[in-house]
């Protein structure tokens, strides 16, 4: 997307979160966000309008897919116009001045709390503290009435309220990613090749999923990945998510057309230029 | 599996929890359940021997796969020799002699909570008061401490602890169904057609997973579910779960030997007799 001046990103959870994070690398340093307390509200402010753009985590390299956010994607009539994939590098920051020995109370999302066990283990005189979220954590350092020496979250976190990092990924995995999505009124499809992501039901016969993943085989078409929803009220039927490089103006066209076909349902929820670094299944 | 004499079954959660229902389904009224804290505890009963059989969620029809379960079933080396379909059917339960119009404060897990809004809807002086877990709040209705008027659970709990029930199915979605595995020590497959749960890896090639669904299409065998899991420590790759009809002796024998030449890991969780009602993607 590059930097462009003003832009206003709905995000789930505050300032200073891997949301954020994912916001100024999708759509630049002048991104401004505009903190929502669920996914629900973050959806809510793309549609009407209150914010231009939301930033959307999909899926964590180690956890794996978020379902709450594919559902909506489905549920609401809005576009995929970029992706992005933000390192999840957990800093362990605290009030300007505090030495590691002196602290005790560390404070953070449950998740990211479970992400450090290693560094707890280490350090056996701290104690994990559970708050609402990362970065509210290191925000709440600085309150009247704060309760904890040190939170878990991000630099970004540390740097916007003004803490001091006291140790730098401290997290037990190092290959740990989110993938993210950037959602919007109207489409942007890229020229050219990009990466396409699609919704679909199919008809309940065996072997149906196989032949909709055929479409896109035999034109050597790329699935960079699959997942798979339940429908509310037909059990054991599922909504089938696909994302797919190619050219929508060429081969991956013919593969769509050709899907949507054989589909019940079937949804294009957006064409947008990859992030680097993609393998597929 | 039929009923057994005394078979013990470790459970995650209380008495009377689905898991309970789920148990008595599968392996008959004499089961003695073990409950444990933990998914993980869980699997260490069955492993150590403390419990002959463990009985595993594995997937909601509303809410989807349950990502833990299926990252154990594949950390673990046990085998699958049933599965089961619990119906969720919640209740209303109270202390007995207990009215609805004196009900103020209903506990029970947050998620059962949340799939009873239209019953909130419909009864606004009541109060959703987050608990551990369902059962377990049915069973706190008879603490000397109890707080809440009345708990939400299933009809199993209410008759365990002796409550009253005082409504009954007050689930927003009547096709609200759990799926269960139970898993084993030992090996159990029946003879001749049978359901098959199978895990694996694939080399990291465009088609690979399209080519694996392939050796099972080209017989005709009917894939179930498919699932993909990520693999810790390799960003974007997948271990694939299929579940798959068939019989190991016949044309499916010949699937999974095509799959394991094709796959990285491979590894069959087990075979079992299906429960009825099952469709195909």
């Amino acid at each position: 997307m590059g930097a462009r001046r003003g832009l206003t990103a709905a995000i789930q959870g505050e300032q200073g979160s891997f949301s954020h994070e994912a916001a100024l690398q999708a759509l630049g340093k002048s991104v401004r966000v505009v903190p929502q307390p669920t996914f629900s509200a973050l959806f809510a402010a793309v549609t009407s309008g209150e914010a231009a753009r939301g930033v959307v985590p999909v899926e964590n390299s180690l956890f794996g897919s978020i379902h709450e956010s594919y559902d909506r994607l489905k549920a609401n009539p809005l576009h995929i116009v970029a992706e992005t994939k933000v390192r999840v590098r957990l800093c362990l920051a605290a009030r300007p001045g505090t030495q590691l020995a002196a602290v005790v109370r560390v404070a953070s999302h449950p998740v990211a709390l479970a992400q450090c066990q290693k560094f707890f283990a280490a350090h056996p005189h701290l104690q994990a503290i559970p708050a609402y979220d990362t970065a509210g954590s290191v925000r709440d350092l600085f309150a009247a009435d704060a309760t904890a020496d040190a939170a878990i979250g991000s630099a970004l976190a540390a740097r916007l309220y003004g803490a001091e990092i006291l140790r730098e990924a401290i997290e037990d995995h190092a290959e740990n990613y989110t993938r993210f999505l950037v959602i919007s009124r109207e489409a942007a499809p890229p020229k050219g090749p990009s990466k396409t992501s699609l919704v679909f039901t199919l008809h309940n016969v065996p072997g149906a999923l196989y032949a909709a993943m055929g479409v896109f085989a035999k034109r050597g078409l790329d699935l960079t990945k699959i997942e798979s929803r339940p429908i509310p009220g037909r059990p054991w039927q599922y909504s089938f998510y696909v994302d797919v490089l190619g050219d929508p103006q060429g081969a991956l066209g013919e593969a769509l057309d050709e899907c949507r076909a054989l589909a019940q349902e079937f949804r294009i929820l957006g064409s947008y230029p990859p992030a680097p670094g993609d393998g597929g299944p």
